[in-house]
């Protein structure tokens, strides 16, 4: 069975434009394939997506299309360029669109749409910034729905200040993003396998429930009711 | 089979101080049970626990005993109150302290000691900074090489400003606290049985070889050798 | 001599929606009129700005109208609402296109175009991040040229969890708020004026090439150059 | 009249251990020389410095000594290695230790005792986290009651991963660091001039009395008392 990718690079840059991030991304999909998972990648910059924090902000919003793709494949990348020390505002937006979803979970269980999905993070720069862009990136992820393997983030930085961006620096050839980037493309492609074959059963409506319950049980024993 | 979670509490307040930060860890505790995984809760700060970033720095060091926990575990949470905003020194300390697992890997896999375990991480603080602390925090774990669950981190907060904590507060009556407390436990259980069950198979040591191989067949391929 | 604040309201409504954040704007904005700021609110989200690092992306781009009240300004202020647990996609991308200023500065002193201006932040959300939001932009101001002043940022967020926002909250009424609005207004005025009779005198140009002179200095004396 | 910076090297080894952060430090120690800032730098890791969020946390405490240096300089500076992306346990901890301060304000003002002073900060790693580490800092500075001025902050940090750091990297020939170091020192000492001969004249008392007054006369209003 195979297993779906969907990574949306979160470059400030039209296609068809050189994306550095894309380079790196591009790495990665090169060693999903020998894992049985096809990859989508795709720039949110290229298409209509209104500023907002639902998942149809209408008057041509092409969001929809995007986040039927967020929910349907198994494995979600955001890629991503450091400006100013954090992710771009890019993948702000992606990540702001997606706040709708905590209202559409499955009408049984609760569960968000990305639950049962895995999440990753893909970063360059030409300098620092990776770690912050790839921990807000993936806890937003793992508050989604996401599940986050052990290293599920792979980065390119280059030293302090300005400097040669991941292409130009020859960051294709640096041991330490080329190792993670294989730790990280392994780890999600067995964890999605593994989800698939084993979907996470919480059931969030009981667990909401529960908790109601459980404040009203505390409120009423302090209060004496019932006793 | 049971399952055990090693929960450090990083309150800068020696025992028997109160904490609220326990509070919330002994509310997670009780949820814990049903779900058939016993807690071992401890307190950094009651122990001798010097600054560093290796496994043992000796003189008395009493860091190794807790990491040996750590190593043992099948869930392991920080507990955390927030300071200007962040997670404590505490906190930190902790992570530092774990680094040097980074050098003891597995032999054969190089698996980080961190392998196979779940991660997760609860915070309390007068006001803001619960997302700043949990997201490090389980970027962090990720790292070293915990899975981080969907909504594995729970946390409190007031207001803006400072006012009561959470015991003060009544944030055991909190209703978002609660039930993120639920999804948490929850989640974390049902990972640790599911890698107990199914270990992670990637070899980082195959891996690192494999992205060491790849860059010089890239070189070699550049400059025209072997051609 | 009056003195004008220019503040960004980065919501993701565009007007006449209403905005949290410009009701804690609107109040800024009272308390300046006695210290003798003029303020201008505008949000991004009303104006055609693409994103991009440059101070003129071209095809409609309007954001150079806006780049020009920037630096016309005595006081700059970004107003953000949390999303996530940080500052919204628009604050990030007027970050983002203030990125050109690095490469305008003054002919003589290198001074970007901010040198000289003070910098504060106004942060609403109905929960955590606010620390978050007001770090980064501020960091991100001081690197640009301006001046924090201490206590230059203020905030209401609610408790954990999703709740009301600032308006409905009864937000306005929030002590701590208030005061550090109070703060925040008051010391931004006085250093909008205090650096406006004393102007920051670095030049930026003769540093940069004390500096590339001392590292070329230094490599000569490592190598026996002159010696 | 000379100036004096307190520099408190946030280490995690020490003394004599080499450090890193030191190196960097002692670069800026001589750029302050010609500007007539006199500079004393400490490790607070050298001293016994209990966690706790008081002023003096008793039993041998050794906070107080340093603590008055603290609040009796003109310029206050935290150097912080980068550990998993973030400042250093020890310059949390030191962060926290402050907090005392808020409550120590001047009888007449309110101002908390590091008013006036100017706030820096001194970064460095062998990768990833600068920014992070950096803007916490200067933040936090800026509520304790520091000035930030513009480009309060320099730093050096290598490429992507584990690797060389500051003195064996060279690090003391980085362009970026030698000239933002400059940078840096030059604003501090502008700055801490020009704040000892216009002291800030906020009245944070009064202020803090003016928030009340309008909210209750908003009360007030609200209810018809006094219509």
């Amino acid at each position: 069975m195979a297993l779906n990718a969907f990574i949306l690079n979160c470059t400030l840059k039209k296609s068809p434009k050189v994306s550095h991030t894309e380079a790196l991304i591009n790495k990665c999909v090169d060693l999903f394939k020998p894992l049985g998972v096809e990859c989508e990648v795709l720039r949110p910059v290229d298409y209509n997506i209104p500023f907002g924090v639902s998942s149809n902000e209408g008057h041509g919003d092409e969001w929809p299309a995007i986040l039927d793709k967020a929910t349907r494949c198994d494995i979600i990348i955001i890629g991503t360029p450091i400006w100013f020390g954090v992710r771009s505002s890019v993948a702000q937006l992606v990540i702001e669109r997606l706040d709708g979803t905590y209202e559409e979970g499955d009408p049984k269980t609760g569960q968000f749409p990305l639950y049962g999905k895995v999440g990753g993070c893909i970063v360059t720069g030409n300098e620092d910034g990776a770690h912050d862009a790839a921990a807000t990136t993936l806890f937003n992820f793992s508050h989604l729905g996401c599940t986050i393997p052990p290293n599920a983030d792979c980065y390119w930085v280059g030293e302090a200040g300005p400097g040669p961006s991941y292409i130009d620096a020859g960051g294709d050839k640096h041991m330490y993003t080329n190792k993670t980037a294989r730790y990280m493309t392994s780890n999600l492609a067995f964890f999605a396998k593994l989800l698939k074959d084993n979907p996470i059963p919480t059931n969030l409506k009981q667990l909401t429930a529960d908790a109601e319950k459980a404040s009203q049980d505390e409120c009423a024993t302090r209060h004496g009711v019932g006793a």
